[in-house]
């Protein structure tokens, strides 16, 4: 099932760099690991923006939910969600 | 060079049902053959709406200005379009 | 899987009254058929609106899309729609 | 008489970890309380946010006032409240 | 119990102007008898605007309802309610 | 002369609680003097919100803004005033 | 007492030319006489815009109100009020 | 050449009172300085807010931007300008 | 004296196309002649949108207004105006 | 290609002054140098804000989000970004 997902970080400057950039790494990896299980199926920056437009792959809600809460930057993002299915006028099928 | 282009349609009541079906065919013709020459590389219904989510895969921003305005329900959309690029954490290469 | 639906709807002053009577009348029935099923799980009128709130319980996104663009009164609707899940507070399981 | 209250939490970070976890332990009591007594009659996560969407059954606005400020995390809440009635083509009756 | 509802009306030019007047008549009629039976509790006009803010004293959200939906020109508005309860520093009970 | 102000209430964490709990304390006396004296006519809580719909009867534009500036709690307030004037369905003259 | 009055006029197309001439004609006798009588005070012309900013002296709102709503254009404005009042930097007086 | 400048202050709670204090005692002199001199032409308080609306008469954009950014309290204000130009219905000329 | 103006056109369907064709190629005509004078400085089609940012640069407010609503298409258009002057770190004048 | 790019600036009052005044003075040096490379096309203040209107000519949107985001002042800046193409009345050419 699949869902569009916006991501907005927003990293305090108050927050320690060191923790930062530990949080960054630990996400990347994170990020990485969920789109080699197809999860995580598409990862884009927008231009100009510390933010990202992504789809996600998953069984459903509830799956979704758990995945994006466990994401080491989520306590400094605000997330959107938008769920997507078929268009009639697709050549490829929704996985 | 890859956009997310954002597409609600809204096809007026007072349109004729027959106008309005020939332009929907068209539609569907001219977004299917842009599907397989791979720049309208996705293309996602959105839950509840008569509106999709896709990615563009383009020279620019003449190319994709030219695709929009030459598909036949153009008139009838709002349209928004977000350029992206390649995120650091993501694994498969921007296009 | 469980999803809010947030349904507005605006039957414009120039639909036949006949017609219009006809669709609210399919639409009433759809909508009973569909709670007996038990996928409108819920279903309340927002006050001084003619509007609702309604909680639809479906196997996921597709059947959600297919459900309400069916409905009779859907091309007369502005719909949101918000995916939900358990909530760890709660003592109800989600179905 | 039902309401439906919408609850997004946001802790500061500034607060410190032991009080926030004190706080969300009280918050899941009275919660999980008041769901038993059929005050809280529905409560479900929102994916991918810190928020809630949730059914009230109370005697009207005072209750509900009495109940959303007595919560330990209200101080940290942005709430909405919506009323609802019985809709017409419900085939449950609101209590 | 107390709820402000405020209304904005746009009767639409293309409205017959004797269908007008005589709505405006039976709104005027019926607010007054709802006034005259403490329902509706005050009625005010918002400078510049086609627009009033009301506040009705009414059992509970389903009698508000079913008032604010027989008003004759309830077409024609964009209505919003807002529930209100005792203020701790009002010296006048709620009724 | 009639006007609608609506205060939504926002007391920063860092204030300390003796200053909070003193300015709320004259705030309260404050408002309950302008209510005994007539021009802070009425004062209802906003469900579930620390904010109140109140309805003003000053002099004039100048007596208003010299009120709402002298309340305790004022720098930590939102305002929105809005115009008031007779209704002409109204069967209560305005003062 | 003075308040800002915001204008914006949308005539519609499908009104008959030969009325909107007459509309704007009396609107601007109108105008001009509220002008020469001081209510009036200030008329400008946002740039770029089919619209106002006014300032007008008046009474207070009742008479405010009855200005507006008798303009002949009136029922084709989106108008907004801004109460005003003196401003302790001011070196002229608010009449 | 004239605009509307509307500005609302919000000078943080942090901000030393001797600082905040200075700071208005210059914005004060240097206000009415460009009123004395005619390039403030008009200056008002907007009920309820610390807020202004303001009537700039300057030589242009570029003396206009030189003014506000010279203010001694710009940097806690948010600023929106409009420029304004005669009405064809305004008995007063645009200086 | 430049300004930054934004034109989104939205031509009614039942505009006569005839009609619509000669206010397009009036449009066109007006556009280049005063692109030729300098006065249109920059124009740029809005990728995906029936809409262009344009640079003008004229004498000042009263100019840009004159411009504005002589232009063809100008009742068609929703217009927004941005004044623009010299920022301190670009290395070109402006004129 | 052409990307109109929109940057308010807000540089927090808790940042120490010389590391501003040296963020500053790096950002003039780059922005200086990007000009001079003809890919900062144009730079311009809009009046009364901290914030500029510009015109990016780079190869695509890689390139725009690498210069963005390597900008001395990114970190304190919100951002937005159009994309801009030949507009079919302009004299120029987009180069």
């Amino acid at each position: 099932m699949l869902f569009m997902v916006q991501m907005q970080v927003n990293i305090p400057a108050s927050l320690d760099k060191n923790i930062a950039d530990a949080l960054k790494k630990e996400e990347k990896e994170m990020s990485q690991k969920l789109q080699r299980e197809g999860k995580w199926r598409d990862l884009w920056r927008v231009v100009g923006q510390y933010a990202n437009v992504s789809i996600f792959n998953v069984s459903g809600n509830e799956e979704l939910h758990q995945l994006l809460i466990s994401l080491p930057l989520y306590p400094y993002m605000t997330v959107s969600v938008t769920p997507l299915t078929q268009h009639p006028s697709a050549i490829a099928q929704v996985e």
